[in-house]
């Protein structure tokens, strides 16, 4: 198979070579530093084949190199093949680090060029402190992808929507109260915001600008008194202008917020150097007094208030009874395995969650793999690539839902038919693994750093692992990954990246994993919400809640590897499960869910 | 009781007056950020009575206050009796940080002293932001202490020896090309070290100057050719002299570091914001590039060598010896108990200790505190305050040796009669606990950070916790108490502080327990040497090696609550201790011994 990167790449080079550009960086990011990003910054896809995310591509004459983590390593090879880009497999051993290739890459005086919009300031100063290091130039301005990628679609600018106080739970003008108190602690003039979960958040309001995840391409300037949204004016019907205005934010277009912010030049401006971009900075100019830290909406979106969590329960409910009719119909043979595949399989659930009460779109698009494509962590079929089911071995479905009510994120790993031995033990592996993390019991302050060898521990303990983090933050009605709540035991930036304590309100999942090259992958993922437990001499404990609520397949179990203890903590999950979902159900189904849900002794 | 420190804080407060502070810091430190500290600095005792580490205290006219963490509370709260000066606990709700306290009692332009001498750089950073923002003055020139502790007593300066290659596995000079090829890479002219235990490492020099620490006061110079030892000239002999002019090391005074360094200006200076104070980054002066980073010393010291460890590991089997002796006298009625108190049953350790091999001195005041006073974590019994012994309950021993091998530290806690059902239970806990931890195994890059729940849940499952870390790095032939390894679950000045990954060939102690104020305490501590463990696709495994060899006391354990695995750990450790230690011990001594580490069924 060709890959077109090939031939873009040669461009590329040329334009590089006119502009004396030694070596050229490319981002997986947008001017908003988001995961996920349209196909206007699709860049490196472009380029390598590559569809994944958290990469970095670097080319330079005579190399061109991606990389990214390890789960997308199998991916990464497949897409890129024939496309003269390199995998670096991030983390492993002998593999430097972007920066550290930069230092041995760059000569005296040399050139280093990246789209500054798609670049933190973070980054930017570290990749910038490798580059000085050899008298390197490092260019933000120039931005030759832009010749290479000449049909790069526009941005969109879908229309926005209020999520109203009964599903957010908060008012916007109550949450604007207080992020300018804490303007005044910090005795900030300004508070820019880049961060569009941040702002969809911040403003209530919602839109449909990247692949499920409901946020609009904006930028936000408030000050004590004002604000001021950059964002596209197609975007805004009548009613949302009244209601910014209502809140008195101002309406700029999008592409003006380079151009406006010269005018706070000199203020003090609180911001986040890991989400706002270079060019953003460059445009406040020097003497501007950058106050610099973690955005404080980070962390107010990510403790869930009583009505956001009262709503993502009801939102888990409607998903689980989805779930629950597509177990039924594969578990039952009510639709034939083997006239299916993975891609007409997921269609299927698409259309079961649609639905549901107040459902949005997908939340993230649903991976379901079989057999050795589970093994790719992040595999998504598509109608031109996909795999046929058979009878046997697993089913991986790793998806979710966007209601208005919440975001729901869910991995079922399901037995098809026949299993092998092993197959049944490294399933009862990952289920051990979830349910310790699940039954944690821990001190005010903890990390999910502290907490992932819970999961992890089972795996090591029998020299396996999964080359990723065990659980991530989830939006409500936002991103389905969000911070800056997560349980892994890594820290890939550190020291710069602080490992947030788990509070109270907080929403985590919960999702281990095996995964076999070329032969198969199982994840069990439930979400966990971290409430407040006892409280001592010894100060406040939390714990979790699981509020996912869909049978984990028994048939891929072997119980006599559970201890008592776990299989009393499975089947009283089971019981809730049954409880719950049942009363939904038709007949048919509920019958089956109540098999699905057996005691296992 | 009338407490001394009533008195010096009304002549500290008169002298504040005098000279216009309005809030005095006092640190415990010295000029050298030592753990411990030497009579010359006692200062914080001095005014208050409490004689503990990890301390600060802050006074103002009307308020006097101390900051400790959990381990010293109830200590502090004893000896502070009638000081003028109240507790602050650490880490505990409402108890404001330093820095907090700061931005709360400093008033527009006031002045905040301390002596720079004994803040570190980053301390100082972080105080000064503090005070700032009040537009307060932060003085680090003044020492009105030095008025009020008039009769403080001189900086001690004990003759100097050498660690001979046979002990410390590298040469001094193999040692010093390694942390110059560091400074290359560094861009470094200059290498300022003043940490004494670095010192004493790099330079296979030891001394006696501070208790239980067998280090000598110091600051060392390096360039890329030749070195500056800043050393009171009474503690160099002719020897050391020229062992030192081999390696091409001039001596100068200790007190002339302070002038010396501004020849030195405008270069670039490596070295550690964390343990160089204040003054000395003022005495280089304007002008000079100070590169910044924890000192490469620490991780090369803490990265035990073959030498070394063969050697520590001799030094625990002598110390158990010891250890087991105590033991038997104890548990066997050889010395009648309720005859002795604490202090006289340490005294007995401490004589049993001095028989061993190469034995230097204790690493540190042996603990041994029966009943309640064992919840004192770190509790000391002296002639003049001590606790008879009795045929019941927990005595609790703590204690260690330097010897010329290595250092040990080992805390056992030990039944002298009739135990409560709670005690046998609390003590199977804290058995537990140790087991779990004891039994890691973990892939290259985890930090003690992720490992700390597998001892701490056993607690945090249960409702209890303890207030202190679960371990700790152990140095060879120096300070007991070592970085960057420990075994944490919350690093208390994050983000400044980064875990350490734990690397083959660091020692690091296994020391959960349950403390009952009032009641009693319970510690079990063994220390652990990481190694190789496998290695696979998922990367390189370490585990723990157990090398400390003493039983643990079966009559305290309550079988019925350990599992099959936890029974299997536990009868193969007292196995290898039986196997180890039996032959070294008389005949009766090793009867004894057999019967302790009888397997449990």
């Amino acid at each position: 198979m060709e890959n077109a990167g090939f031939q873009r790449l040669i461009k590329l080079r040329q334009y590089m070579k006119e502009e004396g550009i030694s070596l050229f960086l490319i981002l997986h990011s947008d001017a908003h530093m988001s995961e996920y990003v349209s196909e206007a910054d699709s860049d490196i896809e472009y380029l390598t084949g590559f569809s994944g995310e958290n990469c970095t591509v670097a080319v330079t004459q005579t190399e061109s190199h991606l990389w990214t983590d390890g789960r997308f390593f199998i991916q990464a090879e497949k897409e890129m093949l024939g496309s003269g880009t390199d995998l670096f497999r991030s983390g492993e051993d002998g593999v430097p680090k972007v920066e550290e290739f930069l230092k041995s890459h760059v000569n005296e005086g040399e050139t280093v060029s990246c789209d500054g919009r798609r670049l933190s300031r973070k980054l930017f100063k570290k990749y910038d402190e490798a580059i000085k290091e050899k008298n390197g130039i490092f260019d933000t301005s120039s931005n030759v992808m832009d010749k290479v990628f000449s049909n790069r679609p526009k941005l969109p600018s879908e229309k926005l929507f209020i999520l109203k106080d009964e599903f957010s739970g908060k008012s916007a003008s109550d949450k604007l109260s207080d992020v300018r108190k804490h303007m005044k602690e910090k005795k900030a003039d300004i508070f820019f915001l880049s961060s569009l979960c941040d702002i969809a958040w911040l403003l209530n309001l919602r839109g449909n600008d990247i692949p499920c995840t409901p946020v609009f391409y904006s930028f936000l300037l408030l000050s004590m008194d004002e604000g001021k949204l950059f964002i596209n004016e197609e975007a805004v019907s009548k009613e949302i202008r009244d209601y910014l205005e209502g809140l008195n934010i101002k309406l700029c277009p999008y592409e003006s917020v380079y151009d406006a912010l010269s005018e706070d030049r000199g203020k003090a401006v609180l911001l986040d150097s890991d989400t706002v971009n270079e060019r953003i900075y460059e445009s406040f100019g020097e003497g501007t007094n950058f106050i610099e830290e973690i955005n404080c909406t980070e962390v107010m979106k990510a403790v869930k208030n009583e009505t956001e969590i009262k709503n993502t329960k009801k939102a888990h409910v409607i998903d689980a009874v989805a779930m629950c009719r597509f177990l039924y119909e594969i578990k039952t043979g009510k639709i034939d395995i083997e006239k299916e595949d993975e891609y007409t399989i997921g269609e299927r659930l698409y259309r079961l969650r649609e639905e549901g009460e107040g459902y949005i779109e997908p939340s993230f698009p649903t991976i379901a793999a079989y057999g050795e494509n589970a093994a790719l962590m992040h595999y998504t079929a598509t109608p031109e690539m996909k795999s046929p089911l058979q009878k046997r071995g697993f089913l991986l479905v790793d998806s979710g839902g966007t209601y208005f009510t919440g975001t729901t994120d869910i991995t079922r790993t399901i037995a098809l038919g026949e299993l092998t031995k092993k197959e049944r033990e490294d399933f009862t592996l990952v289920l051990k693994s979830s349910l310790r993390l699940m039954r944690a019991r821990f001190l005010d302050g903890t990390t999910g750093q502290n907490l992932d060898i819970l999961a992890r521990g089972v795996m090591w303990e029998r020299g396996l692992d999964y080359k990723c983090g065990t659980g991530h933050g989830v939006g409500h009605v936002l991103a389905v990954h969000e911070g800056p709540n997560s349980i892994r035991w890594k820290i890939e930036n550190a020291p710069d990246f602080t490992a947030h304590p788990l509070k109270p309100g907080m929403i985590t999942t919960d999702e281990p994993g095996l995964y076999f090259e070329g032969e198969y992958g199982i994840r069990i993922e439930n979400e966990l919400l971290c409430v407040e437990d006892i409280k001592n001499e010894y100060g406040r404990y939390y714990s979790f809640e699981n509020i996912t609520l869909v049978p984990i397949d028994l048939d891929a179990i072997e119980p006599s590897m559970l201890t008592e203890e776990e299989k009393d903590q499975l089947n009283a999950y089971h019981e809730e499960v049954r409880k719950t979902i049942a009363p939904l159900l038709n007949e048919d189904e509920a019958k089956w869910l109540s098999e699905a849900t057996r005691a296992v002794e």
